[in-house]
């Protein structure tokens, strides 16, 4: 059986360890998870069932939809997402009500499948629109996608009724099949999903025509088949340029990035080394030049699209959390398929920055949108409304469109499988959580580490072996980009290490310990000077964390009229103590008296009158959780004329 | 009879005069109105023929709208638009072709229009949806603002027909009248503009009914009567917060500003002090804080909203045309109701950057969306259809909402009425464009100047007055604020002037001139430090016109990778032949080698190894006239660390 991760390959130069080989005892991603089970995920069923999501299902299986039918055309890919959550949680923690909640799914969906295995509840029936009548905007195969991923999170972990749902997902893609295989109907699907979820069903069920079917459709992508939008046409749903001719992810971009992963998979599969080398080289510039220090990626509200290259504005990002949990899908994708470490630096700051920042502290609202500027303090949402607004600079408890919580869920369910991977020789740790990995590698061997030491917070990562069985293996450890001066020390001698992974391959015995030192002091960031919308500006960052500043803790200022200087010495103090035990960083600034002139611009730089200040910046992912504020991530450069 | 004139009053601390007092006989505006009369109007009927919008009318006439109606609920207003321009254009050409063709589409209308009233092709049909069913987005009061704009035109400039026309805008005002009123639904539209049409009609009929209904739609909104929407909640239509009590112009930017037009029509009508001053106060932070440096407002794609304060982004600068046109409508409103002349430098601005780079040469395409930054070639659109996409850096003939080509087409035909004005004591001339001039002032006194010396382009304006009856009166000349160094001289004496008003007063004569002197050398403009997106860079104007760096004329250059130094002298030379004798400006700048690191934040700013280059500009609004190219308002300055 494959192990219980999202995304499972035998052709990957690393290889995926099961949610149930790590075990996060304590730290930042313990209490995420911590979170999750006992908020998130139950805000997730909650919601769906008060606002009738849930229902849609049972007015299907009543037969009453053109009366009972609520919510957008998508409805239905929450709860599925949901599942999945469920799915990987239960795997987790077994939690009974957990398997109750998903039994109950299960044999809803069972009921509501119609006899030719379509199911979704907004089209098809009596009154409703036709099957297949929207592809452009219906999202049908995007939610069949969904619900195939459920069933193979639910399969790879075991979780009951996991038999009831394949059998739905596998009518389900069967039906697929036939709609859109090769003799069928040549169109596609205008929001990417159904790829990678068919790659995946084949993976779990050995049978290739669902590969074939997802070979079709990301080979048919790109042929402008689908109608023009008013929102960068056709690059919009990426079929504007075939996936193998792509520069650059373009359009959408939680849409570019489902597309990039369901082609990753289908290239590792097939072994279409183009593929896989067109998508990487598209992804790898999306990184070098439309990504945010946060790793989020969309700029535009319009269209929730990719800007241009280096068209990274700061109070309007986008940077949609959905678009952050996809880029970690692709980022793991490609760190398995290549084994190129800094796929795993991308993958650990998108999630504590622009993955983090989405849930608010209680874990019952959440961003849709991850901006890296708020000029302007926010208005909350109108209480018990699903919330139609998704930039307003505080978190919303549902959305009409809330594909955001639910991706949350199944994502933070799962984080234990981005930790560790193995090869042949051993085994890589990418990801430093507190907790025990227990770890089969190569030909039946297998090794039980143990990782402690509090990072990200702490920089200091020991990794202690546990149990091995005496003979030569590789330890892989992670060194990130940022960490400059980092050392490993094993048995009292101390080395230097470069970014990357440093491997350690000797006669491992138990009690053996590793202790690879991050300095996670805090730094100043510069960004390319053809991100015009930063310019002149730096960022603070302490480990993987970007630092921001909020204006509960720096009262009385403008944040538009502040600036700190890079040359000063960054303070760690404690945070204000409702963030949860947060370092805060302490630099020196300036304020700036403003100008008071009619008219913006003139031939003179405007007054640039100054005292000094002392600025307080927190981890980005904190913000916004102590009512309506101002933030800035990026604060010009006190050492330089406005 | 009111003079011919888009708003008038007898309430105003300046006087209108009619489009037919003032002659442009040559110059840039005189090139303008030339293109509006052989191409842009008419593009216009045209296209409205081609895209069925004429037709709707015709459907509407025959009662086979069901089968029939095509194009977006909004059309017929892109009808009432032109015939606007039309009637500006009789007034100005007495062109018979165009008195033919206005007195069609009245008779249609007539025919069309229902027997209470009622006129819309979109609504209120068998099997169309319900009259006033869509308060929010149905545009239906939006309409019949326009209809009635152009029956006021009309009456104004007698053109064939008028009284037909305002017969017919008369039974739709009076049917608003009895479905809006105090005593009836106590509703408003989604989309201002019925406001200051009813003032209008006011002006032109003298029924106080108008004027009222006109003051209650402005004090109905902000108390939150419409439907919350994802654009910024009900800031959108501004009906979140009263106009009263509002700070700054928020939301739709052409919603806001048609509000505003309309809330100070009512206020001069009324005499309400406290209303004017709000909306004056305003539109005075939004000048400050939320204004493109080419008088182009709207930072925002999504919801075509305005931005934040000093929200200013480059490349996702909307700037729609029809935004700016509105802003004219404003700043006009403004200089009559306070006699402030730096209105009209923001007419000024307006009109010859974010209006004037609307139409293509030809003047048979169009910017929708008016931005200061492209940074990849922009897309043709598709021939012969109507353009769905506003974003491509590329003009289009014609869009699905095509609200800019009849906007301009009004606003080019009617260019003569914002050239000067009258007050008891004397005449102000405000924009100078080489013509003659025909001003009643005071108690029945006129004068006759003639304006001459190629302004904009050059630098010294020549008012010789031909007739004026021997007693003392004031001539007043705008100085505009960028004008350092200016002089006005009169009989062989000059004498330095500021910025603002010169007012001259004595006994003028036939024969007597004068000449100002505005120094229309390129010059270096800064940015208020808080317009992040601008941060480091400077832009660079000659007299009213801002200019650009476009990639046709800096062969090989990527301007993602060059800067300018403001300390370098700006050299006029003349442009590329293809730009109608425009002058090109040269200054020293640099190219800097881009860096390539797969991640574009770092610990050092990146190379900035740079070598010294040419760079040529173009007044910004000839910029996209070469075919697909690059272009940028603002450059980072060389003189700065990147």
């Amino acid at each position: 059986m494959a192990p219980a991760v999202p995304f499972a390959s035998e052709h990957t130069t690393l290889h995926p360890v099961g949610v149930d080989a790590v075990t996060i005892t304590g730290g930042l991603w313990a209490d995420v998870q911590q979170l999750n089970r006992e908020a998130i995920l139950p805000h997730c069923a909650a919601s769906l069932e008060r606002v009738g999501w849930v229902e849609n299902f049972r007015a299907a299986v009543r037969g009453t939809l053109a009366r009972d039918r609520v919510g957008r055309l998508f409805t239905d890919s929450e709860v599925y997402k949901t599942m999945e959550a469920q799915a990987w949680e239960l795997a987790r923690t077994g939690d009974e009500d957990i398997a109750a909640a998903f039994t109950d799914y299960v044999s809803l969906l069972s009921q509501a499948q119609e006899d030719d295995g379509y199911l979704n509840t907004y089209y098809g029936y009596d009154g409703g629109p036709e099957r297949w009548s929207d592809m452009e905007w219906g999202h049908e195969l995007y939610c069949a996608g969904h619900l195939i991923q459920a069933a193979v999170a639910a399969a790879r972990t075991e979780a009951p009724a996991a038999a009831d749902l394949l059998v739905v997902a596998r009518r389900l893609a069967d039906l697929v099949c036939r709609e859109f295989g090769a003799g069928a109907r040549k169109t596609l699907c205008g929001h990417p999903e159904i790829e990678t979820a068919l790659v995946e069903l084949y993976r779990v069920t050995g049978e290739a025509r669902y590969l074939e079917q997802a070979r079709i459709f990301v080979d048919r992508r790109g042929h402008r088949t689908l109608d023009d939008t008013m929102y960068k046409g056709r690059d919009y749903y990426q079929d504007n340029v075939p996936v193998r001719e792509a520069e650059v992810l373009v359009g959408h971009a939680v849409r570019a990035l489902y597309l990039a992963a369901g082609a990753l998979d289908v290239a590792v599969e097939t072994g279409d080394a183009e593929l896989l080398e067109a998508v990487r080289r598209q992804y790898d510039r999306t990184l070098a030049r439309r990504t945010y220090l946060t790793g989020g990626m969309g700029s535009n509200h319009h269209g929730e699209t990719f800007g241009d290259d280096f068209e990274l504005p700061s109070e309007r990002a986008y940077a949609e959390t959905c678009a952050a949990v996809a880029s970690v899908h692709v980022a793991w994708r490609l760190l398995l398929a290549t084994g190129d470490e800094s796929y795993a630096d991308v993958i650990e700051r998108t999630l504590v920055n622009s993955v983090l920042s989405s849930p608010s502290q209680d874990g019952r609202s959440f961003f849709y949108v991850n901006a890296l500027q708020r000029r302007a303090p926010g208005q909350a949402p109108e209480p018990g409304v699903p919330s139609l607004r998704r930039t307003d600079g505080m978190r919303a408890p549902w959305f009409t469109t809330s594909c955001c919580p639910t991706n949350l869920a199944r994502t933070f369910a799962s984080l234990g499988a981005y930790v560790a991977t193995t090869d042949e020789a051993g085994v890589q740790v990418h990801q430093y959580v507190d907790g025990e990995l227990s770890l089969g590698f190569g030909d039946g061997r297998a090794v039980r580490l143990s990782v402690s030491g509090g990072y990200p917070f702490a920089g200091e990562v020991r990794v202690r072996i546990d149990e091995a069985d005496g003979s030569d293996f590789s330890l892989g450890l992670r060194v990130p980009a940022w960490a400059e001066d980092a050392s490993v020390e094993i048995a009292g001698t101390s080395e230097p290490v470069g970014p990357g992974r440093v491997t350690l391959t000797r006669a491992w015995r138990a009690g053996d310990t590793v202790t690879l030192r991050l300095p996670v002091t805090p730094r100043f960031v510069h960004p390319d000077p053809r991100i015009d919308a930063v310019r002149g500006a730096v960022a603070i960052e302490r480990g993987p964390f970007v630092y921001a500043l909020e204006s509960p803790d720096n009262p009385g200022l403008d944040l538009d009229l502040v600036s700190v200087d890079p040359r000063s010495t960054l303070t760690e103090t404690p945070a204000d103590p409702r963030l949860a035990g947060a370092v805060s960083v302490t630099a020196v600034g300036a304020v700036t008296a403003p100008s008071t002139s009619r008219w913006p611009y003139g031939p003179e730089v405007a007054s640039t009158e100054q005292h000094p200040i002392d600025l307080t910046f927190i981890p980005y992912y904190l913000w916004a959780n102590r009512g309506s504020s101002t933030m800035r991530v990026w604060v010009p450069r006190a050492d330089l004329p406005a």
